[in-house]
């Protein structure tokens, strides 16, 4: 993650700027503080909608640190993306790994799991749901850049999910499959977006800060789905 | 719909201003052109991306005629969600009273297909695309504004159909259907929002733009979803 954002920088060989007076004491690091405020403000306003300085504001530090860590504004964007969607790629794979090197074929429901867990888990981290807001408005972009962000961050480990969920479905056809894995995915990036559907849906009764309940129901939902026979509609 | 545009016009009594002379010929009305400009425009760049003056510019009308029509960019914004959410609503009621209409009870599969078509239908329509790309990024803006505008056109279908579907399957029990109704929209918004994700996820072996397969498919999986046990997770 660390050579992803460096690599945006226009100058990595440079010294690293001395800590700015106003930062808060106990960061890790400028560079994450800067990343977290970012997170937050794209997560509120979109890319378009959020300012540098708005950020550089925020994040108490000034803007040729951003440029130094960063590059520009697009390599903010870039490295706010990289920073959870490759942690959360890693533990997919992770997850999908243990569950291949099982003595026994995993089942359906396991594979749905590995899958869908580690974004819910997304929810528990400090600015995680900040994140998943964030995620969501970058699968709204047409743009080349976040059509590269996505490609480059989910495409290995969604194909090996399809592989490993047609081996858990061998004789469902290859080619409904990758619908019901973008209707997997639909489902769960709208219930954890952030926008508090299931609480205007079920009028207060269920709520999605509960998540080992909006994890059971997701799993449930697309298990279902996947299982499936094709209808004639 | 034309009343609530006329709701936000700051004078909805002046006179309709001379039509311009920079508009293209054979356009049903000026106000048609400003909302299919801005659709597009906010569509392709959400709200905080896009100016009135670039939406002014493209319609070829000035700013005060925009005002005229819908008082100010946010009057603009949501006359654009109101007129195909209206209609999208509209056809949605339409097609379950016809459902309940008949002499028997309507089948899981015929609610769900009532549901989904109108929003099928729409990607059929010219500018019907721009408004589901519009409509995705609206679902994704936390603020009041959308939150409301969401409220008003979808909540009353929203919860017919949560009624209708909870006759087909009397046995759920009615929290897991609020779940299972976000996890319907969700499948649907994002594989018809226009980031052409069942192309990049196939390979190009399936296509967004094939309607009724779209359609079959995404019906089949969510009745799939709809009639799945609970599973423990």
């Amino acid at each position: 993650m660390r050579s992803e954002r460096q690599a945006t920088a226009r100058d990595d060989t440079a010294e690293r700027p001395a800590r700015r007076a106003g930062r808060r004491p106990g960061d890790s690091g400028v560079a994450e503080t800067i990343l977290d405020v970012a997170e937050a403000e794209f997560a509120a306003r979109g890319y378009e909608g959020t300012s540098l300085r708005e950020i550089t504001d925020k994040a108490r530090v000034n803007q040729a640190l951003v440029r130094y860590y960063f590059g520009s504004k697009e390599g903010l964007y870039r490295a706010v993306f990289l920073r959870r969607g490759e942690a959360l790629t890693r533990e997919r794979l992770h997850l999908l790994d243990e569950l291949e090197a099982r003595r026994r074929r995993p089942r359906l429901e396991e594979i749905v799991a590995a899958f869908l867990k580690p974004a819910m888990d997304l929810r528990r981290q400090e600015g995680g749901a900040a994140y998943m807001r964030f995620q969501a408005r970058v699968q709204n972009e047409p743009g080349a850049l976040e059509r590269e962000m996505r490609r480059k961050v989910y495409e290995d480990s969604t194909q090996r999910y399809i592989r490993a969920l047609q081996h858990a479905l061998p004789r469902l056809d290859p080619a409904i499959m990758y619908w019901r894995m973008v209707f997997m995915v639909g489902a769960y990036f709208y219930a954890i977006s952030g926008a508090n559907r299931i609480e205007v849906i079920s009028r207060g009764q269920c709520r999605s800060t509960d998540i080992d309940e909006s994890f059971r129901q997701l799993v449930s939902f697309v298990v279902g789905g996947l299982r499936a026979p094709l209808l004639d509609v």
